[in-house]
Order: C-alpha cells, then sequence, then structure tokens
C-alpha cells in the first residue's frame, strides 16, 4: 500500500466531485490500486483547511460542511481563514497538487501560482484548469522537468474523452500524422441541430442556451475558443511542442448557416467544428474551423453534444476515440484517472 | 538514456516488423522517450542468434540476413543452431521478452515456456501470442506478480485498436458496467458486405476468403472462438479476474441469413458479432453472439474490417475506441508501444 497525500485547490462544482470520488471509492481505490490517498489540505477563494495529522482531513465531513453551506476555511480547527492555495500548498506536505480553481485565460491565475508552487516542492500537478498550460506551458514544462515532477492534464482537455492518454500512451511509438478533434460540446449540439431538424442558428443557439448546454455569452464556445485551446493542450503534449495561440487560426462556427449545412447534407456530406494539426514539410499546422466531413469519416456521425478525437498514424493506421461524460463528474473523473497513473505503472 | 535489452522469440512476419520499428526508430525512440533497445538475442523454430556485446545483433543486418532467405540460428558468428527460444531466454541478458511465436490454443507452447522462463528471470514480458494468456492466465498472472515483473498483451488483444490502454489507463479508477466489442475484422467485414450489397453468408466469405480477409478454413473467425478469445483477455486484464474459455457462451456467425439482416435494416438496425461483458448482481457474465444494434448503437457503423470496443463505465459515461490497423506492422506497433509504456512514466 502506497499513501498519497494530496491538495485540492479550487472547491467548485469539479473540486466538490472529485472529493466525493475519492471518499466513496477509498476502499475500491486502495484494493485495485495499492493507493491510499490523505487529504492533507483544501483551499478555495476564503481560505484552506490543512492538517499534518496522518489521517488528513475526514473528507466526508468535509462534503457535508460545504454542502451545508460552511466555507472550507470555517472547517472546524483545520480551518485557516485567509490562507491562500499558494500558501497552503507551501505548508501543506501534499505530494500531489489538485488543480481546480476557475480558468482564466487572460493571466492564468490563481492557478499559475499554485502550479509553480506545487513544482517547486516537486509535486505531481493534476489539473483541470486550461489556462496556465494554455499561456505558460514552455515555462511550466521546463520547470516540472528540472524539478523531476509530472504534469497531469487530462482534465483539461474534454475530461473523460481520453484525449492525452490515446494520444500518449495508446500511439506510443508511432508518428502522428494528423489529429482531427470534434473537442466541444456546445457547439456540436449546435451543428447537428441545424442538420438535422433544419433549425437557425440562432433557434440552436437559444435551445442550447435554455437547455444549459451553451453559456449566456456563448462566444467562448461558439468562437471556437475552447477547441483551440484544447487543441493548444493535445499538441504541446502530444508532439512534445510549445505551441501557443498565435500558432493556431481560429474559426468559429457563427457563419455557418442552415442553408449550408442543408446543401452539404445534399452531398452526403455533414459540417462539424473541426479542431485539427496536420504535420507536414517538418511543420505542424493548427487550425480550428468548420469542415464538411464525408459520411464515411471517422467523426461524422458524432453528434448532439458528444466529443470524439481521431489519431492518423504511421503504422497503427486511424484511431478515433469517442464519448466520456461532459459534466462537473466526468471532470473528476478524469483528475482521478490522473492521479492514479501518476502513481500506478503496469 | 536508459538501456533496454530484449529478445524476440518468433520471426514471423509480426517479429521481424517488430525488428524493422526498433531498427528504423532508434534514433526517435531515444530522443522522444530517453530509451535506447537493444536486441541481444533472436530465437525461431531453428534455433537463435545471441550475443553479450553491448551493441547487441545489428538489427538491420540481421533483417536482410533473413530477407534473403538466411534463418536466424546462421547470423554469422551469433547464430547458434538448435537453441531454443527458452534456452536463450536463459542465457541472454535480457530485462525484456517480446513474444511472437505462432499461437497454439491447445497447449499454448513454446509461449508458454518461453514466459514462464522470462517471468523466472524477472524479466517483462511483452507479447502478440494470445496461448498462454487466454488458456493460463492465472498462473502466469501469479507467477508474474510474484516476481515483479508485468504482463503486456495489447498486441494479443485486436493489436493496435488500444482495447487493454482504453479499459485500464484512461478508464483507471471508473467501475466498468459494460463492454461491447467487435473484435474481429473477417466476421464483420462478412456481415458488412451482406448488409450493405444484400450478399449471402457463403458468397461474402468467398469475397473474404479470395481478398485474404478469411483463412481457408475460417471456423476461428466465424464461429466466434477469435472474438471470445480477445474478450478473456480483455476481461482478465480490465475486471482482474480468471475468466477461462468454460466462461463464456460462444455463438458465431454462420447462422446469419441475408434475410435477418435485411429484416434488422428494415427496422434500420445492424446485426454485428459482439463480444460482451455485463456486470450484475456482482457477477460478470460474458458472451459473444451476433446482436441486433440500433442505428444510434456506438458501434453500429464500425463497418467492413474494422474493429472497435466500447466501454460503459459509472464516471466517465461511455467511451468508444474504434480503428487501427489490422497488418503485422499494426501487430508490431502494439508491441513496441507496450515496450515502451513499461519503461516511460510521465
Amino acid at each position: 500500500m502506497k499513501s498519497v497525500k494530496i491538495i485540492v485547490c479550487g472547491l467548485g462544482r469539479v473540486g466538490r466531485e472529485f472529493i466525493r470520488l475519492l471518499a466513496d471509492g477509498a476502499d475500491d481505490l486502495e484494493k485495485r490500486y495499492g493507493l491510499h490517498f490523505i487529504i492533507c489540505s483544501a483551499a478555495d477563494i476564503g481560505g484552506a483547511a490543512i492538517t499534518e495529522s496522518e489521517a488528513g482531513l475526514d473528507a466526508p465531513q468535509l462534503l457535508i460542511h460545504i454542502r451545508n453551506g460552511g466555507a472550507v476555511e470555517n472547517f472546524g480547527r483545520y480551518g485557516r481563514p485567509g490562507l491562500t492555495g499558494e500558501q497552503a500548498i507551501r505548508q501543506a506536505h501534499a505530494g500531489v497538487l489538485i488543480e481546480t480553481t476557475p480558468t482564466n485565460l487572460t493571466h492564468g491565475e490563481p492557478a499559475k501560482t499554485h502550479v509553480l508552487a506545487a513544482i517547486e516542492k516537486h509535486m505531481e500537478v493534476v489539473s483541470a484548469n486550461k489556462g496556465p498550460f494554455v499561456l505558460f506551458y514552455r515555462e511550466l514544462h521546463e520547470s516540472a522537468r528540472k524539478n523531476n515532477c509530472g504534469l497531469h492534464i487530462s482534465a483539461a482537455t474534454a475530461a473523460a474523452l481520453p484525449t492525452l492518454d490515446v494520444g500518449r500512451v495508446c500511439l506510443a511509438g508511432t508518428r502522428v500524422l494528423s489529429i482531427q478533434g470534434i473537442l466541444n460540446g456546445t457547439t456540436n449540439y449546435i451543428l447537428t441541430e441545424m442538420g438535422h431538424k433544419g433549425t437557425s442558428y440562432e433557434a440552436a443557439l437559444k435551445q442550447a442556451q435554455e437547455m444549459g448546454i451553451a453559456e449566456t455569452n456563448p462566444d467562448y464556445d461558439v468562437l471556437g475558443k475552447d477547441t483551440a485551446n484544447k487543441m493548444i493542450l493535445i499538441c504541446n503534449r502530444v508532439f512534445n511542442a510549445y505551441f501557443g495561440l498565435s500558432d493556431i487560426t481560429v474559426q468559429g462556427i457563427t457563419e455557418v448557416t442552415q442553408e449550408v449545412i442543408a446543401q452539404a447534407a445534399g452531398q452526403g456530406r455533414v459540417i462539424k467544428l473541426i479542431g485539427s494539426a496536420e504535420a507536414s514539410g517538418g511543420k505542424i499546422h493548427l487550425e480550428v474551423a468548420p469542415k464538411l466531413l464525408d459520411k464515411g469519416h471517422p467523426l461524422a456521425g458524432v453528434n448532439g453534444s458528444e466529443k470524439a478525437i481521431t489519431y492518423v498514424t504511421d503504422t497503427m493506421g486511424t484511431i478515433t476515440v469517442t464519448g466520456g461524460k461532459s459534466s462537473p463528474v466526468g471532470a473528476a473523473a478524469a483528475l482521478l484517472k490522473d492521479l492514479i497513473n501518476a502513481f500506478v505503472q503496469e
């Protein structure tokens, strides 16, 4: 049995679901993987809870406290009002940072500071937060390598859809020639509705908003930014590169009309918002744009809010993975997966 | 840089392709994974080649020798006519066995002896051979665990389709509720032809045989045995169990008529040969049988000789992976993948 001490920064829906998975699955995780996880600290916007006891924080009690509206910094004698995530990381004797604070794509904070503090302490980093990795991947990757710690960002790259595991583990030793992904559920839902029901873009968007699939301000999704961010993360890990947002041309779905979709359907084709990477002439070209796909294309049948990614390789042919729950539970499960895989080897 | 010494047992098409991948990819593997592979022995039916030199056997020269019709036991001063695979494993200072001898599903030999000899020497085992793992999984798994060595059998379970990596790595920490797989390209090709072109079973089989997709004696494929074997291997690894062939009910496609397929199509459904595992009531029920799938089922659109597997989980939803080259190169690439992943950790 191996004991692994963790700190959870960010107690929004994903962070809380993650703690619940750890609490509910504790026995099972010990039995199946020989891993015993100890939450030695949890931090949120107003402070943290922290303990030096070998048992760690009582996860079920902490969840009840939070569900009852309590703040983590008031969690009994462990609460430390005002203690920041960074301070908690520096004080706690944790081996892993679980980073689930809200994503910021301008400065990456507070996650960037958390990740750097964790790297400095030679901790493994498991993140659902895209920000620091989209904006500062080179800096973080180089620091992590110097300090011999791993960066695990499955939960930030389409969560339960195993984009990175397939690209890095399942395809190890192959040369990836191209990647095509449907990485954003909102835009795929809108395009599917437009294609299947003849709905206009505006009506499909409105419907997605009413169903909670699209945000009130849908720009991040419909302008292709979310897909672009995920492509940056995936391509940096799969190609071992340092791409940034300036390396990718991005076009969203706001100019896709019902007429264009109907015309495509008449030719037996569909329009999907595709994030793509093409290796050619020693370079890798990144793009996000609506694309016409033939019916036989592996991504043509990926409908509704479902996501998928296709890798074309030299020696293994074409491999497509589809599905994965899009929810806080799915993201939390992706965090747990990365956490387990960081410590288990076959 | 980490040096890894290997022995390759079996120099059929898969074994030779594997050596070619190592030879062609040597620089790339060192650069990307920090791994330097040394072939210290290679064995086939008539004997072996073996060396104690730190450089190992010259892989490009060995391939030329074999392509020119030479036997491995006559490979210059390294050749040892009559040296068996088992003897070579015992003599060579290898850390990994690459097992690619022909699969035998009655006694599992010579692979079983090879694998046990390798385990005894605390070597990692990477196998494209199903035999020993279908027939003697409990014995091999327990020995391997006692000797602290890993069994890596991706190449035996649908090769380039990452059935096991998805089930074990991508879904780590989830509970797998069910598995459904199209794991045999020959039967899927026959059923697809019958469905798309109205061909009879006999005509579709004949055509598959003429194209080299089906064997002259097609029983192993069409009776569902290949699918059953792959399901045993997959389920034992994913559920950490010891299933054998007596635990799975198996029905092939020989009684699927064109009429039944046409009737299904009339209802918007397709018939596929499905290997399935269902967890219910604390037990796991294994079956191979032709199944009616609705058009929306993730496996309904998997056509021709393509393969796919769907996992239904508690926390990540449903994940399907499709594709992967069915060829000696694809199998060799799966061996290489397992070899790399046995030594690299993020």
